[in-house]
């Protein structure tokens, strides 16, 4: 098979940028391993910036997130029995943020791809990216028991953290800087609905619970738990027992509980390759760099790279040119290392640290502190949080 | 003797208590325990908040700071070879700071204090404060080789990190909290002008060097160093040698060299103790806190709580309600845990870190690009460096 753009992947990311480079009229083909209805039902992140919300209109596929999305002017820090509303309007001039779950994006670009084309192929798992430094890359990949080539002029890894895309680009070229946080979130969804509105981050002497929803009707909620933690090791009513705890405040406030229908245990980690780009290749979202999901970025990272390489393609496929292509991998690190920065404070602040002490212990609550009694501090959680602007 | 409030140390949070209870008609008596050559001569810290040039020119001790000090509308901060003003002014509504010495201080006040009374004894070295949770407190001190006894209502320790009035605090009601910095600072005096008007804060790929002054024709350097390295270690070519390949940018800026008068060794940690007070017993400044120089607070914190400090002494001496002495140590260290805070981020953004690996160092670059990007980031930077307000 020959494509324009081969894209590798066939989550959000990879869904979307088929769809924008659809609209530029830039042929391309998304190779996804799992099947569709694996696809369509992975539970994954739901916080979107405003940039990602925009740029889901941009590809004509935000008519359900406009009308389910639930729109959040703010979220919650709560730590020594007090809660605190950080206003994002208030603070960044209107920006907001929209709860819509990852899961629901990927229905809705699996149906307009499959509705317009261009080819999606479930079952398709790439097994290499060769000759990215060639002005013909091709992935190589098995379907339907067969082994099978795209040929393309680019090719586009949207793969995931354990992709083979990144590993096409040498080591000598690339470089990788990790962190692994030392705990992971233990994570369930609830048939309950949200005990408040907003977004609650709390900091527990215990470690830290986030309070989240997918729906009027459905709560998702973490909890801080040691690194090998597994899922089973923790029966419903101590989950419940636990999350109380730590989003205590006073009597006004109760977790209301429901039945658990679905639990995971997520590690926390910062990694970011560098480039993103080699030769014809081009590294999108989770293949070139993870945060952990405190900072609710992840999703929005991978949009973010997806919108730059669907403009730098389109403008290559029209001129001829590559001075865009050329800056991608410049240009979305610039606005990785922010989030990453970002995620990693935001984490480090709210999370019990076993490797920390009194001291850190101290330094958290005086970083909380100030957020709640700075107009500046609160300001740049709030641009941090509802997304920094989206590269031209 | 017998007094009002008897003061254990004649630095500038002892000099300038005294002189505050001095101006509100409270009786104290000051002991040092060195000779008021070496009081006048001891070399340290010189950057002044606004507030700290306020609480002076309120203690009737800021002529000369206002004729000689030198006022500053920003910092420079230099990473990869670029330099980027941070405008104090524009930034915080018009704060400033003052580049004064901490030793010029204490000449002034010591001037004054020997000029007006009340009594400052020099070479009277404390030994221990006790009855601390008594109504008659007591200092026992070695004055003229004989051990004499200062009775008082209330004793305020201002004798630094190393001084015996925090020992005085039972360690079942007080709580420590330290950080040490693996690194150190090598500081030297130069005779000569300083290579640019601003201070500057440089992070180099070896290592931090800060740019400041003492006066116009006397420069002040400091160089991150390993801990345990010794002044003589450095001979003074290499100093040079280090500072201007620290402070390189680019061929339009040079670093000037002259003779070096002084060199020495300054640790970088961070240290609180709670509570502040402990029944007629309060500390300020070093005997309660310390911080790594990076943020140029320490001077500045002893001075918020002197202020603090004279304010409830003297609301008690003329009402003989004890409300503000109760509440002295929480609002002191509300404050010192946001300096503390600040201090230790500046340390951590700017020094090379021994125990740190590529990411961090990416982290380091992607908190300075959010300084010089963001006018709240670079503003919290700013409102901080200035001071954050002097508690009521």
């Amino acid at each position: 098979m020959r494509t324009t753009v081969g894209i590798i992947g066939g989550g959000p990311a990879g869904l979307l940028l088929a769809r924008l480079l659809y609209r530029a009229d830039v042929d391309c083909v998304v190779l996804e391993s799992r099947t569709r209805d694996y696809v369509e039902h992975r539970q994954r992140a739901g916080m979107l910036e405003q940039g990602t919300v925009d740029t889901l209109r941009e590809a004509g596929a935000a008519d359900r997130l406009h009308a389910e999305g639930m729109v959040h002017n703010g979220i919650e820090l709560r730590f020594e029995r007090e809660r605190h509303h950080i206003d994002f309007p208030a603070l960044t001039g209107g920006r907001t943020v929209t709860i819509y779950a990852q899961t629901e994006i990927v229905r809705d670009l699996i149906a307009l791809q499959l509705a317009d084309g261009p080819p999606l192929l479930f079952e398709a798992r790439a097994l290499a990216v060769e000759g990215a430094d060639s002005a013909r890359p091709l992935v190589r990949y098995l379907h339907a028991g067969r082994e099978e080539t795209l040929t393309c002029d680019w090719v586009v890894g949207c793969d995931g953290f354990h992709g083979v895309a990144r590993e096409a680009i040498p080591a000598s070229v690339g470089r990788t800087y990790a962190h692994d946080h030392p705990y992971a979130w233990l994570g369930i969804l609830a048939e309950v609905p949200p005990s408040c509105e907003e977004l609650v981050y709390a900091r527990g002497e215990h470690g830290f619970a986030l309070h989240s929803m997918r729906s009027p009707s459905v709560s998702r909620l973490y909890l801080q738990v040691p690194v090998g933690t597994a899922p089973k090791d923790w029966l419903d009513e101590r989950i419940w027992d636990e999350l109380a705890a730590r989003f205590a405040i006073d009597a006004d406030w109760t977790l209301e509980r429901g039945p658990i229908t679905a639990k995971s245990v997520t590690p926390m980690r910062s990694y970011v390759h560098e480039p993103m780009r080699h030769g014809r290749l081009l590294l999108a979202g989770d293949a070139a760099h993870i945060v952990p999901p405190t900072g609710a970025k992840g999703l929005n990272l991978a949009v973010s790279d997806v919108r730059v390489s669907s403009r730098a393609l389109a403008a290559w496929r029209s001129t001829g040119e590559t001075q865009l292509i050329d800056r991608y991998s410049q240009v979305c690190l610039a606005r990785v290392w922010q989030a990453t920065r970002f995620s990693y404070d935001m984490t480090r602040m709210l999370h019990a640290q076993p490797d920390g002490d009194a001291f850190d212990q101290r330094m958290q609550l005086a970083r909380l502190r100030r957020i709640t009694a700075s107009r500046h501090a609160a300001a740049e959680l709030a641009a941090n949080y509802t997304g920094l602007p989206l590269p031209e």
